[in-house]
C-alpha cells in the first residue's frame, strides 16, 4: 500500500543528528532492527493506509481493508526473514465509520492476525474530521544476525522471486474498470485485497545462509529491484519472458488486451518476496522460487525479452 | 493527545484470541511491554495525531505539532518508567502541506527527539486527501521487570504528581479564547504545545522499589486517576487544595474568573507524571512529587477541598 508515497523519511533522516548505537538498522530497509542482548533481533515497520489514496471506502470491503492493512505490514517482516510477533492499530474514524465500518474492518484484520499467530498489543483509536486513516505498527523478530537487509546483493548472485506476478495489479485495474467478475477475476481481485505475506518463505531464506538481500514486492519488481540495486551498489539483468504468471492473468489479458509483463514487471502490491541469493539457493529451500535474472556490475537494470533488450517506461516495454 | 478518543481497541481487544506469551504485556497500559532474553524489557506505544481533532492547522505551528507528536509518545514510555530509544513516524499529507509544513514539523520533531535522544528508525509518509494525518510509535526500553504498571496501587498508598497541573488546559483555554499574550500567558500556551515528558523523574521512580503504579496525565487526573484505581481494585481520595498549581496559572484564572482547580483537575495535558507509591517515597526521589490524595478501599474517588467532601461533574467541584 505504498501508492501515494513521496521521499519525505528518507531526506530528513539526514537531519536527524542522533547517531545509531551498535547492531541497529534504521530507516531504509523493510523493517528496523532492534539487537537485543539474547538470541533474538526485533524487528519493526510501520505503514499507514489512508482513505482516498490507499482505498475507496465504496469499492473496498471494510474487512479487506482490515485484511490488507495488516497483511502489508506482515509481509514487511517476511520480508527480512523474521517471523510476525505482535500490531499495534492506531485508527481514526470519522462518525460515519465508528459503527459497522469499524466492526467489519476489525473482523479483517483479526482473521488475518489469528490466522499468522499475530498479537495486537496495543493503539490509538480517534475521531476524524473525514477520512478514515489507518496506522499499523508490527513487531517480529529472527534469530539473531540472520536478517535479510537491500544491501547484500552480490555481482554474480541470481534473482528470484517467490510467486506469480502481476496477479494484484491486473485484480485493481479490473476493478477500477469494473470488468465482469468471473471466478478468475475473481481471484485476482482477491490477490489485491487479501495479498499472502510470504513468512514461511523469508524465514527459510533468512536461515538458508544462501540468500543475500531480499525485500517485499510492493512497487513492483521494476521499481522495487532499483532499491536492492542501490543498496547494493550493483546492476541488475532480468529476464521479461521468465516472470511467472498465473493462468488467471493470462487469460484475463489476453480477453483484454493488457500486457501480462507489464503488469508482472511495474504494477506492484503482489507481497511476493524478491530474494538475491546464490545460483544453487532454490535447490536448498522447500518453497517455489523462480529464476528471474542476475546481478551485475555497475548500476542501471537491464530488461530482456527474447534475448534482445527492451526499454521500460511508464507505457510498458518497448524494443529498442 | 488522547482528546476524541473512543472506547474501541480496549472493545476489541477481547475478540483476539491469540494469547500473550509470558512476560508480555498488552493492551490496557501507557504502554506495551515485550520481554527479551537480556536485562531489558522493550516498550511500545502508539499515538496518532489529526488535524482537525487534535490540532488546527492555523493555530498550532507546524514546529509545536511535530513537537508534540513526539512528546505525548516520549511521555508514554516515562509513564512505564523507561528510556526512549526511538520512533517510528507515519505521516499522511494533503498536497497543501508536502513543502513548507512538512519541513517544519520535521524541525519541531527533530528538536525534542534530540533533545531526549530519541532516533528516528523509520516512518512512512503517503499522501492524503485533505487533513493531516501523523503517528508516532515509540519504542522504548527499561530494566527488566522494573517497568510500573497501572496496576500495582493499593490500599494506603500515598498518590503525587511530578509537577504543576493545569497549565496546559489554560494555555489552550488561553488559545481558544483569544486572549492577550503576556509572557505568562505565552507561557501557559508552551505548556500546551510542548510538554515536559517526565523520563528522569519515571525512571527514578521505576528503580526506586516505592513506587507501585505510574501513568502520564494525558486526560486529567480525575478522568487518569480512574484508570490505575480500575485497574488495581481500589479507590482513592484526593485533597484538591494539594493540587501544585503555577503562578502563571493562578494569576490568569484570577483574572479571567476561572477555576485553577477545575483546570488542575481536569483539563488534562499537563504530561505530569501520576504515581501511587509508599508514604516516605518522596524522601528517595530527588525530583519534585507533590502528595495528592491517598488510595483507599472500594472503587470510588473521593474529592476534598478543606476537610469538605465536593463533587466533581462536568461542570467543575461543587460542595455537597
Amino acid at each position: 500500500m505504498s501508492k501515494g508515497e513521496f521521499d519525505f523519511i528518507d531526506r530528513i533522516r539526514t537531519a536527524f543528528a542522533t547517531p545509531l548505537a551498535e547492531g541497529f538498522v534504521g530507516i531504509g530497509d523493510d523493517c528496523a532492527i532492534l539487537p537485543t542482548e539474547g538470541d533474538h533481533d526485533w524487528l519493526i515497520s510501520t505503514d499507514m493506509v489512508i482513505e482516498g489514496v490507499h482505498f475507496l471506502r465504496h469499492d473496498a470491503t471494510p474487512e479487506d481493508v482490515g485484511y490488507k492493512s495488516a497483511a502489508v505490514n506482515i509481509s514487511d517482516i517476511a520480508a527480512m526473514g523474521g517471523e510476525p510477533v505482535a500490531t499495534f492499530l492506531s485508527i481514526a474514524l470519522p462518525k460515519d465509520a465508528q459503527g459497522e465500518w469499524a466492526e467489519r474492518f476489525i473482523e479483517g484484520y483479526r482473521t488475518i492476525s489469528e490466522r499468522y499467530g499475530v498479537a495486537l498489543l496495543g493503539g490509538d483509536t480517534t475521531s476524524s474530521v473525514r477520512d478514515i486513516a489507518i496506522n499499523v505498527a508490527i513487531v517480529g523478530r529472527c534469530k539473531r544476525g540472520t536478517a535479510l537487509l537491500r544491501s547484500g546483493a552480490r555481482v554474480g548472485d541470481t534473482i528470484y522471486v517467490t510467486g506469480p506476478l502481476g496477479n494484484s495489479g491486473a485484480g485493481l485495474r479490473a476493478i477500477l474498470e469494473g470488468i465482469e467478475r468471473t471466478v478468475e477475476v475473481e481471484r485476482l481481485i482477491q490477490s489485491h485485497y487479501r495479498p499472502t505475506p510470504r513468512i514461511a518463505e523469508g524465514q527459510q531464506l533468512g536461515l538458508s545462509g544462501r540468500a543475500h538481500a531480499m525485500m517485499d514486492i510492493s512497487d513492483g519488481i521494476a521499481s522495487d529491484l532499483g532499491h536492492i540495486c542501490k543498496a547494493s551498489g550493483v546492476g541488475a539483468q532480468i529476464e521479461l519472458d521468465k516472470l511467472p504468471l498465473s493462468t488467471e492473468l493470462q487469460t484475463l489479458c489476453a480477453q483484454q488486451g493488457w500486457s501480462a509483463t507489464s503488469l508482472a514487471a511495474s504494477a506492484g502490491e503482489d507481497y511476493e518476496l524478491l530474494v538475491v541469493g546464490t545460483p544453487d539457493l532454490a535447490q536448498h529451500i522447500d518453497c517455489p522460487l523462480y529464476p528471474i535474472g542476475r546481478i551485475t556490475e555497475g548500476t542501471s537494470i537491464e530488461w530482456l525479452s527474447e534475448g534482445r533488450k527492451v526499454e521500460f517506461s511508464q507505457k510498458g516495454f518497448t524494443h529498442f
